[in-house]
């Protein structure tokens, strides 16, 4: 794929891996049901929308592996979900 | 649209709005660097995935719209995004 200057916009979610407690997302979940909402469940993550300066769409998923290991998830409870947007 | 037995799921970001100082993003955006990435831009926010007992994809959006207002985000300094996932 041809080099772009404008660089590839990554977002990122983090959430926690399945069977861990995931606390706020129950409080979450407990103040929905509270106010009157409808809840079956809820969780709770954190989201990076990050602008990559690379050449490919294949090295951007890499660079953002890389992240997720490094810095922005914790490989023994988190998950990171990864999608290339444009 | 016929009432769905297992709910909706409703992703929700939560995300600072334009022109407001994201100082997470900004930090992270600087540890980054420092590791080595080539980024552009980071902006942090905070996502929810939540299911909802309700009867149609229409009656999904209008709860979203509420829970935003009520509880989720703050409508002064936040904007919400809500995708409709299945």
């Amino acid at each position: 794929m041809a080099p772009r200057s404008q660089g590839y916009k990554l977002k990122i979610e983090v959430w926690l891996k399945e069977g861990l407690v995931d606390a706020e997302g129950k409080t979450l979940e407990e103040a929905l049901v509270d106010l009157g909402f409808p809840i079956e469940s809820a969780k709770a993550g954190r989201v990076y929308e990050i602008i990559l300066n690379v050449e490919s769409r294949e090295e951007a998923g890499e660079e953002a592996e890389r992240m997720c290991d490094k810095l922005l998830a914790n490989p023994v409870k988190d998950r990171c979900v990864v999608d290339i947007i444009e």
